[in-house]
């Protein structure tokens, strides 16, 4: 099965004054992926936070920064979860940097900027306390997109 | 002529304690919009910057917040620019959420949410001393979108 | 009456590929200013969300930017309210960048970056609606802080 | 020898929708206190980028998130640099909320919010290829502050 992909785009409120993406920012790409992959399976957050009264919090990540992305640049953001016990999951993610539109014969591939691994667990949306993952989540994580 | 229209969704990073989004954050996407209204025209900022060491930075501003966007809206932000002197640009601006997917028969409508005018100068990128606006500038100010 | 001053230092999170600080995040800086500005006066923002519902939410601002400010400068943040009909209050606001430590006779002197005003409005933190500003601000409008 | 450490306060900007400290924020805590136990050594990186062309890209890091943070917290950022060789610095850093203001006998003791390890490598400005520390950071990491 291919991982879930959404892409971004730098903007100038991306970038530091060493002219490459802010190391936090990367955290941003990387949760806006998560919510697309949800959003893909027909789960809004903003509902199920007023509706249910849960959230997704992350607890730990790992990230790797092994290129820099700059201004202008676009990005292909991947993920792939699976269920880690009963109230959490687990993220595969990645960042790319999308190749220029290729101009010749031989187009150039994505380049690996960032992999990171981050852990999520679903909360109570006042207490933080740990929920467990409901059953139309746990659904969704063997569904494809509609 | 319509202005130029670009979509913005709203993430958790953008929203604040209160629930809606932070009052800062309103301006990164109407510089997203300007960002890609210049891109529209075939203008890299990142190149501006490399090779003719031209930036543009905002001068002054007046923002008008008329209702709050919540996680997971979706926003178009419009952009209509014009010279001022030559040196400036001078850019309305506002935010609409976009209409939830219509399910029934009277589709509704975009909601104004903020109403910006944003001053921006041509200035050398180093010494942030203003710069004539370059030519091709002024015409892509003519011109339509590619 | 001098105006209230809060410092903040520029970080590597507030600066741009352009070397600068975001527009957007001088923002940052004079919402600072005005929390302190309350907590000064006795007044915890988020004790005032969770025990009075209230939350206070900027309604409009004009900024100008006359400098940039860059990495590692100390900022001072002034903020001079008054009130403006029952439920808002408005801001005059400057950001000053501090004078490097003196190392010679003539004491180098703040220079303006930035001047603001910001107008706030007090609101029901769920619906958003106007409230009258409580008894207690109106009277801490009229202190000095503790 | 006790860790470098430095007060951050909790702000509106620094919040999410779920009435917490935004993910990706509390890296910009950890960044303040690196960036001020280089200070509290002399060390500008405005200066280093400026006069040497080096910059300090985070390379790695990997977060655990034990307590959310809130609105109004005062958080105390712990920073303990190690050599990690010839080009790298491996930084152990926490983030604890600081207690109340005492008000009763016993004085309540800072709870552990976050835990972190944070690779940092020095680079060369332009180019982001890896640079030997310079002699006096190796020496700065053995000094303790002015």
């Amino acid at each position: 099965m291919t991982p879930f992909r959404w892409r971004s785009r730098v903007y100038w409120e991306d970038t530091d004054g060493g002219g490459v993406v802010y190391y936090a920012n990367y955290l941003k790409y990387l949760e806006r992926a998560r919510t697309e992959w949800l959003r893909a399976r027909g789960v809004s957050q903003h509902s199920l936070a007023l509706e249910r009264g849960i959230l997704f919090a992350v607890t730990s990540l790992r990230i790797d920064y092994r290129r820099p992305a700059r201004l202008d640049d676009e990005l292909i953001v991947s993920c792939e979860p699976r269920p880690r016990g009963a109230a959490q999951l687990a993220f595969e993610q990645s960042i790319h940097r999308a190749p220029a539109p290729a101009t010749e014969p031989e187009a150039p591939s994505a380049q690996l900027l960032v992999s990171a691994e981050v852990h999520v667990a679903c909360v109570h949306a006042q207490s933080f306390r740990p929920q467990r993952l409901p059953a139309f989540m746990l659904e969704a994580l063997a569904r494809e997109p509609a």
